[in-house]
């Protein structure tokens, strides 16, 4: 039955849907819950005594100016430390290449804005960020995927691809969202190589790249991409649209991102923002450039990659431990999640109300597929639950798995 | 010529334009320049101890969650809030009504996202909100406009208009920005009246509604809406889509605002903030909900009231004592902006450069006319400048007004 709103709706709604991983998280939020579902950073090692410190200093010093308005590009000096911390990555650019967004999604979200129109081809990996496709549906493109192996994005079939009037392509290089898995240096030229040929920009998302287990880390795209183009006075005008945020490395709560894109990508960006919210908080951003400001943000980073790779050590021995016969997984050198793949015919997402009744939770991976993919793959979190709960949520898991295996039980036949 | 960046951009962007006012906003941040262009509040009685103190607490008792993800709708405590403050207002409503959002900018955005196909026909005031304009202008509508005076929108064309299939209509009832005029009591219930007849949605936008000087509050047209619709539950299901601040009451640098819809459109407007950027500051809805929750936000209310009426008196006064025949101005019983009117001839876009050489700033009240309209307009803001400085200010301003007064020097011939 049409209430009196749905033929009032705009076209663009139709695209739009909840989260399926913020619907899921309502369920999960019980009591005695193991949750590998949501991408939480570890809450108990957030800087809460330094954040208190940096209001306190914050509010002394400049309180009039941290609660009034500020610019829609940003506070001033957190844009140039993100200019210095992008010289660090081996990228010279200029304040003009920097817009302050709330959270690397609304970087996401302007993309969309300002470069899908209706039925425009948009190349993503497959699977991809759950948050990018929500933010796009609602611009209407058309996905054209590219499979994903353990060394991130394939490039054998690349080429072709990007020939066929190609908006922009979507990369997540580093422990990627969902798999974990990260681009390799090899293919990162390969791309950045096709994409300059062809003229296709490409929309950098890097919100893990600082928290590397181990290795060494690899460039990203956009300083790739820096040998193709001249860089004018320190400004960089090449082809790739970079953005990352504190969320991972600080706190979520605080929704600093950012976006480092040509000039003239930046003044449509801001031009975006006005519209879409004038500023990020600048109260949040006062903040937030007290506590990036020094080394002791490295320091911090080093502890969350300490706390990170523990867990996640622990959720590949788990899993080793645990899981039966025929199930994969990826094994990332970084970032936040794991990508579990089960034996053929186990349906994670018929799987999910079994687990939830044995307290545990996952995100069932096909949502993560643009144009549909695998239903037996789902994706784990590492950074929420201590080394203990991994191994009792997985132990627990590997008993729903094992259920599915076993073909005559495979799923209950009704439930109340 | 072209950059290699224009043809990609999509067709939307055409109709995003960088916000005339936060450009001019640019020239006007010298040292001496008096400026009554911003709409900033007074940065001398923010309640910064109260912040800190908010802030410590927050960190303190709540700092890991005060820091992490949470609900896309938002910190439930912050919704029950504007709950009962709506239910001061004279209007039940419940937690599905109520999304938290980055300023009231960003439900406004949400509004277009989620009504405005390209060409469709919504109605505003004239003027209006610029930043309405430009929010629903990258959704390509076409504006019908309806002329303002002291009482506010006016209804004796309403009907007419509104039988011409139009997808919503926009109304600021208090203290407008930008002409600071009031929606009478009279109209405000024609405006529902007819609305509900034609089943037409309003957007009532109340960023200034607590910031009354004088006289009897008037309901805001959600309420009056109220008697129209049967409310389920205590959840409102009416007609109006009806988003308020703690910008102009609290501090805009938090950045928090908050749209009241019904469930149906709430619904559309959560999914929409999921896409944008999942959930507004976590961090400044803990530390705003500390601040709003008990009475000290009404004794702080009464303090900007009480310093807001005295600099729009000494502007009130200051136009008398200064301003030359034939300019006319509003009196607004509440709120930060008054409106000019230069005598005929007058134009405030080419008069602003020679009040920035004398070192007072406005902002020309042409762009807040949708469709276009007279040139001989200001808008002038009372909240940023103490009385004295208000004085020295509109001083100079009438010496530029009576410039173009005189027939034979009205503009400059030439500017090097």
């Amino acid at each position: 039955m049409q209430t009196p709103w749905e033929h009032r709706f705009a076209h663009r709604t139709e695209g739009m849907k909840s989260s399926f991983i913020r619907e899921l998280l309502k369920v999960t939020d019980q009591p005695d819950m193991i949750s590998f579902g949501g991408g939480f950073p570890a809450a108990e090692i957030f800087p809460i005594d330094r954040v208190r410190a940096a209001c306190d200093k914050v509010l002394t010093e400049k309180g009039r100016k941290a609660l009034q308005y500020t610019t829609t590009e940003g506070y001033a000096p957190l844009r140039e430390w993100v200019a210095r911390d992008a010289k660090k990555m081996g990228i010279n650019i200029s304040l003009d290449n920097i817009l302050i967004t709330t959270g690397s999604q609304q970087a996401l979200d302007f993309v969309g804005r300002i470069f899908i129109n209706r039925g425009d081809r948009v190349l993503t990996e497959s699977p991809t960020y759950l948050g990018a496709i929500q933010a796009w549906n609602a611009y209407g493109p058309h996905y054209v995927t590219v499979d994903t192996d353990e060394d991130g994005m394939l490039t054998d079939q690349l080429e072709q691809l990007v020939a066929t009037n190609i908006k922009f392509m979507y990369v997540l290089p580093n422990f990627q969202n969902p798999m974990g898995v990260t681009l390799s240096h090899t293919r990162r030229k390969q791309i950045v190589e096709i994409a300059n040929r062809h003229g296709v920009p490409i929309v950098e998302d890097d919100p893990y790249g600082k928290l590397l287990f181990e290795g060494e880390p690899i460039p990203p795209l956009c300083v790739i991409d820096e040998e193709y183009h001249s860089n004018q006075d320190g400004c960089y005008s090449g082809n790739v649209i970079y953005t990352s945020t504190l969320s991972k490395i600080l706190a979520p709560g605080l929704r600093i991102g950012w976006v480092i894109a040509p000039p003239q990508v930046n003044k449509k960006m801001v031009q975006a923002k006005q519209g879409a919210d004038l500023q990020s908080s600048t109260f949040d951003q006062y903040v937030a450039y007290e506590l990036v400001k020094d080394e002791w943000l490295n320091e911090h980073i080093e502890l969350i990659k300490k706390v990170y790779k523990e867990r996640r050590d622990a959720m590949l021995n788990a899993f080793e431990k645990y899981m039966p016969e025929g199930t994969t997984w990826t094994k990332p050198a970084g970032g936040l999640f794991l990508w579990l793949r089960l034996p053929d015919g186990c349906d994670t997402v018929k799987l999910f109300p079994m687990a939830v009744e044995e307290k545990v939770a996952y995100v069932p991976g096909e949502p993560f597929y643009p144009n549909g993919g695998p239903t037996n793959t789902m994706r784990m979190n590492v950074s929420a639950s201590k080394p203990e709960v991994i191994d009792e949520g997985v132990r627990r898991l590997a008993n729903i798995v094992r259920r599915c295996t076993m073909p005559a039980i495979r799923y209950p036949r009704t439930r109340e």
